[in-house]
């Protein structure tokens, strides 16, 4: 069989060898459509890309944390977006075993660590030399990129938006304070609401094994002030709006709730959830290309980074103003 | 006058007419060494470079923030060096005047604000639709590119420092607690020391006009137990070391002080201080390139983003082991 080249995809699709070669490169310059023209031709016809160009990325994803896994998927179609844009391989693998990660690591030309791993894990993939990028919690301080949302500000914000309509006495309910990320949204909920003398702030910590429902319950008769509840995640939003909604509150009018995530259930419960959007896509897009950079520009500045990507606030209608009390 | 052209340099010099454009254009594949050669020649010849090309960074400082002189200086050359390095001309103004941020604005194809500015400042800037990159404060969520150092994560580091070295009962000294950075290092601190029973966390606030001298006075005599102090900037580090030493204190034997800037004088005083270094020419650089992105390059993801570059510990001989209370 005579060898397929770039000309005879270009002749198949009467366009220029230019544009083939930047559509089957995953370069800019050439529209989506053209792009899958080019490549629907090429795989037809039998073209084999030259191996020795593709760098590949190695993306490991924590494979326990069921809580997160819409977050995990956005991350997850932000990165292929971004690296068959830049024209990388990807290597994907949802593992927590370091024998795993050290052979990914072998494997590619630089890692993206997406969620928590084992000490064990984390040295092995740093013992190749190659280029890391974390998407999750560092030691204060380290000295590694990582990309993610924007904890600290959406505690802030959620805050002011809470204040703003007239709420005073509120409650953040989280589970595991191990979890870095719900600490620092209930610190940046902390650094509003703590110089205001009127206002109220209840941390509602749930251990394991205690009943949000029993907690609801000491709570409000404890505080029958509350107007509203804060949660460090949309699934604790859902029972926290359920529960309460079970005990005849209404939601908004008597009490608002805001969740964090906004995972797809954020708009099938009724009413529907006002929430923090925590831009996945987006997060996963910067990882891909700030490892892209690691690899490939030698002129890009050589300091760790931190790239957060901002969250936003979805309002829905579980938010509204305070009721009178 | 006959026209001086890229050949005509490159003649004068030996090099390639691509090295030269390289090295006029300020891209990378030449040494430095070269560079300045090349724009010497140039100069010598008479050379304009054709004025359509250089796009313009404008930056903005504030004025009248003395306090963080020295980090302003190295944020702003930073910028030089990659504003040159990626071929963009700069205007620099220190200002607070809006008429004059608006005037920069519209002469260039960017704008990147270090610092304060009045809200009307900024609105006169975002008004001329290009693109803004600030370094200094938003508001939680504020949808715009923000580039600087890490201040959570600073107290949260220093907390671990002081723990580890037995340190039980800590000072956070502090001024104006509108500077939210002063802020977010105190609540990264507390989010180390709070869960903890055996730590006692002080926050010595000054406000306007109390004395620090007396302050320490009254907080020493109420806490006899205090074996560190964290200062919010090294310039009232400066100043709790030597009211330390005034009363007789040895340091670090008897108490630990650590400060956030790493500036000059913190290797003036004597004991060296132990602090937390900010690293303003990578965050120049950092948002010198964002900037260059936004005005340059349309693949670039879209979304705003926050770059923080990790601030570092830096060990001198003003911190140790706690003393044995």
């Amino acid at each position: 069989m005579a060898r397929i080249t770039i000309q005879k995809i270009a002749d198949e699709v009467g366009l220029s060898k230019y544009a083939v070669s930047r559509a089957l490169s995953g370069k800019s310059g050439v529209s989506e459509a053209t792009r899958e023209r080019v490549n629907d031709a090429a795989d037809r016809l039998g073209y084999r890309k030259p191996r020795q160009t593709v760098r590949l990325l190695g993306v490991v994803f924590d494979d326990s944390d069921y809580a997160n896994s819409e977050l995990h998927m956005q991350i997850q179609n932000g990165i292929q977006s971004d690296a068959q844009r830049l024209g990388f391989g990807l290597r994907m693998r949802a593992t927590r075993q370091a024998s795993e990660i050290e052979a990914l690591a072998e494997e590619c030309d630089g890692l993206l660590i997406v969620g928590a791993q084992s000490e064990d894990g984390m040295r092995r993939a740093y013992a190749q030399g190659k280029p890391v990028v974390r998407s999750g919690w560092l030691q204060p301080l380290e000295q590694v990129d990582q990309v993610g949302g924007t904890d600290h500000e959406s505690g802030s914000a959620v805050a002011h938006f809470l204040l703003d309509r007239g709420h005073r006495n509120i409650v953040y309910v989280h589970g595991d304070p191990r979890f870095r990320g719900r600490m620092e949204r209930l610190y940046g909920l902390r650094e509003v609401c703590e110089p205001r003398d009127d206002v109220i702030l209840h941390d509602l910590v749930l251990d394991n094994g205690s009943e949000l429902s029993d907690a609801i319950d000491r709570l409000t008769k404890q505080d029958e002030n509350i107007t509203a509840f804060f949660c460090a995640h949309d699934g604790l939003a859902l029972t926290v709006i359920s529960e309460l909604l079970r005990r005849g509150y209404k939601i908004p009018s008597d009490c608002s709730v805001i969740g964090f995530g906004d995972y797809y259930a954020a708009q099938q419960i009724s009413p529907t959830m006002t929430t923090i959007r925590v831009p996945g896509i987006e997060i996963g897009r910067m990882a891909a290309w700030l490892l892209g950079q690691r690899i490939n520009n030698p002129d890009f500045p050589s300091c760790p980074l931190r790239i957060h990507v901002p969250c936003q606030i979805i309002e829905r209608g579980s938010s509204g103003t305070a009721a009178r009390s």
